[in-house]
């Protein structure tokens, strides 16, 4: 892990670019340590786009909370190499969207399942070298992006102790097993209008996590209108948890 | 509206006794006034068995959100005349569920709809009495209880701003065609596992509310399981609205 760039975002917080092997990433420490880690997760649409969000969740987690906050590029966007079986998957899903058809079951494993099998050990290297670092403690939290990634994360990664998910993607059907064996604290948000998310799916993949507390936070709007209400609570879940 | 006793909780809050006619209730106040009232719904089991709960919210409202609280007996529970018609359906209720079977609309209608249509009247008598008090301002939120009489009372009630619903009792078809009316801000607490609640009729009755904004929360676990952060993200909900 080489540290690239800082910039103190306020006195508060200290925001640091790195590089992991090939993969970029971002992490923001609080004033005091060591902190708490909360991993952001995010769509596959690139750190430098995403970055205004993944900012202002990580500055108020370290303002608020004194949580550490840490994300790295997914395999695939930003300025990472492309693979053609995702390129294939993603213009099958656009052309099935265009015309309005159901996006099969092909389709859907072909877009997520490489993804997980490719980022979730580039996250499990991330949180090596994050937690080796004097200022970042644990536990663990996981927050947001592709949803499949932070269950398969949640049932393979036993430093990740508490988890909250946006079932905002689709979910490829094997994930649904994988659901079952999820047994760490989850808070799942849910847009209740999301144009592109099958509500009875994220209701199903809901009633399968195996965990013993979960809580579904269904909020009426698109896939973009989550109430930032849902930031604070979400940060809360999370001072619960992670002690 | 005669107050018939009164005790301090703790310094800040302030418990009276009252009736309304042959209505008992209860008001509890803060030491700040005028204070934005908070009508906390109940199932029909009398206040009696109730207060615990109800006395605990109404002084965490009070101590922390300055918040007056205030609630009524239901018609047919506590003190308060049964009628026959109440009695035979809560009866027919019981053998059905204790047989295993499945309860029917009839059932439902008759438990519920009489209980709605007594109740709403009495609850609103009870918010001209208590807006009449120099100590309670407004706006009103509504939560808890029978969601059936919550959802009416958002509809008929314009002085209901926003309200808390718990939908964990049993609701006529009838109401449906109510909740689309409904516009009010919303916030749906639901119990994944309540034993005696339908959860397909609870996530439909959600869709159905036809107000802009609106939170289902679903947790984990049974009918009496709700988590104590709901209860204190619900205040939050309530200090959004009630300014």
């Amino acid at each position: 892990m080489h540290f690239t760039s800082e910039q103190r975002l306020d006195d508060a917080v200290l925001e640091r670019a790195f590089t992991l092997g090939e993969i970029p990433g971002l992490l923001w420490t609080p004033a005091s340590a060591p902190a708490p880690l909360i991993l952001i997760g995010h769509p596959p649409l690139g750190l430098r786009k995403m970055y205004p969000r993944l900012a202002g969740r990580a500055r108020y987690y370290a303002a608020e909370y004194g949580f550490a906050a840490a994300t790295i590029e997914l395999p695939g966007s930003g300025e990472r190499p492309r693979w053609a079986a995702a390129e294939r998957a993603r213009a099958d899903l656009r052309r099935a969207m265009e015309a309005g058809e159901p996006v099969g079951d092909e389709i859907v494993d072909a877009l997520v399942l490489p993804l997980v099998e490719k980022a979730v050990p580039e996250w499990q290297a991330a949180l090596d070298a994050l937690l080796s670092l004097p200022e970042i403690g644990g536990p663990v939290g996981f927050e947001g992006g592709v949803i499949s990634i932070g269950v398969r994360l949640a049932v393979v990664e036993p430093r990740v102790a508490v988890a909250g998910f946006f079932a905002g993607s689709f979910v490829p059907a094997a994930m649904f097993e994988e659901a079952r064996q999820v047994t760490i604290p989850l808070r799942v948000l849910l847009q209740w209008d999301d144009e592109g998310n099958d509500r009875q799916a994220a209701l199903d993949l809901f009633d399968a996590f195996g965990s013993k507390e979960k809580s579904l936070h269904a909020n009426l709007g698109g896939h973009t209108g989550v109430p930032r209400s849902e930031m604070e609570d979400g940060a809360r879940f999370f001072a619960r948890h992670l002690k």
